[in-house]
């Protein structure tokens, strides 16, 4: 069936650009003596001049202002295009649009607000659309306000989007973890480096472009790697990604794909990156972790193709993987295992050597994520992923098809900020600030947690605190949801470790310090204490 | 069992913060005598100096910039940390680091350059890593220039990343559809937002935010939508996504969760449209168009029961889907269909009026995706999608799986560009542009197609031509591949018709004209004019 020969615009519309191209001349000229530019009608409100009586086309378009005031479509606030511009549109004359915006004035609907223009100043009492139509059940998904703070949220066992819940929630004092101190984001760096980016991008740039991300970046985030985790890459084989929870998902997308299913996690581990890979499909295999990291040998012994670990500074523990685990886990891959490394925060150590990371010592073994949501801020969700050679190709189409690529201009101011040495500087103040304020929260808890055993102090943004039986020697029954709730209840947010445990395990909070200042950590530690002491009666 | 109280950061590594609390005030001072703010060793290289023979710290630190330098880690251009900062990270005397840069600076490797630093001058010779190791099958997909300009790309059946590798090959002139004009991309707008946005950003703007996206671009994409497209919505119904490719793919995964495999689609229609949705495992249903739009009763016939469509601008036929059918289609959603209005270009009109979105109409039966690809550019990737209530939930999260919603500062950037009306004025600006684009395509086409029709030039920005039989009668057999091929070969590059059609149909070519200046148009059709005369002999 030939459709192309009726894909026509209908000649109702007025269009005549079907005809062959010996009329499309003449109807060049024809288009060239209309008024310059405008297209018939205008775009707001789709206002179209064929719909107005002849005479009355004024009348006509006050009374479509005003049903697009009564209705919402023009709010208190919204602005008005300038009476000559909607003129050339309709292809009026400018009284026509000055008349009608006069109407409304001396009704009091719209009023000129000089160089802001004719902006709506009143509305007739209307619901709100949808206002009351939403039911309550879906604003605990997206992070309305429980009925009694913190009920729902700790009280199911249930913890889908606890996170985004709990984030969600007001609170004097946030001790979340995973979040750098965003008061020091480089926002002067930042302005700077984005006016260099906008004065020399060609406009190639903004068009679409290679799904892996911007060349600048892949090759300013391999010169990051090289210099500071040891791993040598080629900008070819860097996928920029938007952050690692993106990371996770391409990669959980791929493995099935291949026929991997089950993907080992660390017990405990982030509750975050679990949900990821089980969104995408997967069964999760939890893996004892110690003080030297992930037990390999029950890794082995859980059976599954792909382990999923933080090696260089374990979530929520800080345990790092020693150098046995290590041999242990590269053998494992050497075996057919496949490693995905999340490399979520190495750059934040305070009293320990570097650690290299294991993608530094097998190129060819292990899938590499990180990101710059630990080193600059998480909202600008950019991350990068390595894989090993013959899982590049189905990475990349899965990248194209997740969203063609990440945002260009992020990508290029980042990759200045890299090349430049920015961002280096800029971590090297704030690891001054966190330690700063890490020390801060390891002298609240010693004043106000006493008993408590602190975890993972060494590096990274948080620390995790569990609580042994209370003196005397009974056990407690304590849970460490009661006391999250407890915090909240006083306006202090902090996560339970059991979010992050797969099997249960002893009571604990995982404890940001880094997002906010001295005092604050003292006073949110303070309460968290009190609390404690409330439920321990 | 209790792996809580092993999880401690091992001793040999230093940190003694597994002990209880009660230590914590001790460490923290023993912590505030060393170095303040830098940690052990250096990530840079990840020096750790205790691996420095006593007595021969100048050696080995040369040594390790030496082993970087060759190994590629440190490339030509690198630039050292300054000797003070390493110093300090490594609790070494300067001494220590500006001897070791001053015996590699001796040996030609490293130089000093002023404001610059130090930075790397010369490597030994050394093959660059996996430069050579890279399988050439791997370099189509993801789009060097294949052997012999065209020849994989068009020569095959698999369409699978053609439009990606093509977009990736270089040419002289590009017509391919679906990008505006790149050149007008208002740099000085966006600089002058983005500064307010970095001024007026709180902390918290930083942090993980609401997957749906920022609060300030959902309130002003409503706005945008209400005085442009008639769309009345709630800013809690709007989820921001990273442009209408992963819109698609969001709706297929939620709506492959609910029992629907199967999805109709426009024939022709975009081929990334579709492939997006097969990627998520979806049967594609094709379905005819015609100068009416999609044929609804065929719809109703292939018993699908979601469908995807352009209903404002048929991509790539540019027909209007009319009024009997918008009825026809409304209808069969009243019986439970799912439609997916893809309002891909529909701001950018000529001759035509404006068309209310189908969501406009029916705002509980319709998916509505719309984007800033085609307004400002394409490699912001933004765009918003509008669900049903009762999808809501899934979408949201699905998005948060995706990626945990996008970038903030594009995000604020563009909700100060619409509120302001800037991104009005800018569309008023461009479309002049495009339209006078678009006029000097026809006149090319008159010139250098004679006897091509011509479909859907009264908007948008790409027109499609088609071929009849030449003069004489005689079926010549044209595949529009070969011609897009051989236009190619001189540099010009365009989309056959046959990539965007599922069902075969006549040959044609779907010509991009935003793009570029008035000029590049003529000669890129008088190339293709050229070349369709060489292949009908």
């Amino acid at each position: 069936m030939d459709v192309m020969s009726r894909s026509t615009v209908p000649s109702v519309q007025g269009s005549k650009t079907s005809h062959p191209a010996t009329n499309a001349g003449a109807e060049a000229s024809a288009d060239a003596a209309s008024a310059a530019g405008a297209g018939v009608g205008s775009d707001f409100l789709q206002l179209d001049i064929g719909q107005a009586p002849p005479g009355g086309r004024t009348a006509w378009l006050a009374d479509r202002l005003r049903s697009a005031i009564a209705d919402g479509r023009l709010p208190v606030g919204a602005r008005l295009p300038a009476s000559r511009v909607l003129a050339e549109e309709l292809r009026v004359t400018r009284g026509v649009v000055t008349e009608a915006y006069r109407r409304l004035a001396e009704s009091g609907q719209i009023a000129g607000r000089g160089r802001l223009g004719t902006v709506v100043v009143a509305a007739p009492a209307a619901p709100r659309v949808r206002a009351t139509a939403m039911p309550r059940d879906q604003d605990r998904v997206r992070g309305a306000v429980p009925p009694g703070p913190g009920a729902a949220l700790f009280g199911s066992g249930d913890r889908e989007g606890v996170v985004d819940a709990l984030r969600a929630l007001p609170s004097r004092i946030d001790l979340s973890p995973g979040v750098p101190d965003l008061a020091a984001f480089p926002r002067t760096s930042w302005l700077r480096a984005e006016r260099a980016v906008l004065a020399g991008a060609t406009p190639a740039d903004f068009g679409y472009g290679d799904p892996r991300g911007a060349a600048a970046l892949r090759t300013a985030v391999v010169g990051w790697l090289a210099r500071n985790r040891g791993i040598r890459a080629d900008p070819d084989e860097v996928v920029v990604v938007a952050g690692v929870a993106q990371a996770l998902g391409l990669l959980g997308q791929i493995l099935a794909a291949d026929g991997i299913r089950r993907i080992a996690v660390e017990d405990p581990g982030s509750l975050g990156a679990r949900q990821q890979l089980e969104y995408v499909g997967h069964e999760i295999v939890p893996v004892p972790v110690d003080a030297a990291g992930l037990d390999v040998a029950a890794l082995r012994a859980g059976g599954a193709r792909a382990v999923l670990l933080t090696p260089a500074h374990q979530f929520p523990t800080g345990a790092v993987l020693d150098g046995e685990r290590r041999r242990e886990l590269l053998s494992w891959a050497a075996d057919g295992g496949t490693v995905i490394e999340d490399d979520y925060d190495a750059e934040h150590r305070y009293d320990r050597p570097p650690v290299p990371a294991l993608r530094s010592l097998v190129p060819e073994g292990v899938c590499y994520a990180g990101s710059v949501s630990k080193l600059l801020a998480p909202a600008l969700r950019v991350g990068w992923l390595l894989v090993p050679q013959n899982r590049l190709d189905a990475l990349v189409t899965a990248k194209r098809y997740a969203d063609l690529g990440n945002g260009i201009l992020t990508q290029l101011v980042l990759a200045r900020l890299m090349d430049s040495g920015e961002l280096e500087r800029h971590l090297r103040h704030v690891r001054q600030r966190h330690r700063r304020r890490r020390d801060a929260m390891l002298r609240a808890i010693e004043r106000h947690l006493p008993g408590a055993h602190v975890h993972g102090a060494a590096a990274g943004l948080h620390l995790t605190v569990t609580f042994g039986d209370p003196p005397g020697g009974a056990r407690d029954g304590l849970r460490d949801t009661d006391l999250a709730a407890a915090a909240l209840a006083q306006g202090v947010k902090a996560h339970p470790l059991s979010w992050h445990r797969i099997t249960p395990g002893p009571p604990g909070l995982v404890l940001g310090y880094a997002a906010g200042p001295a005092h604050e950590l003292d006073e949110g530690i303070a309460v968290i204490g009190s609390a404690l002491r409330v439920l321990r009666g």
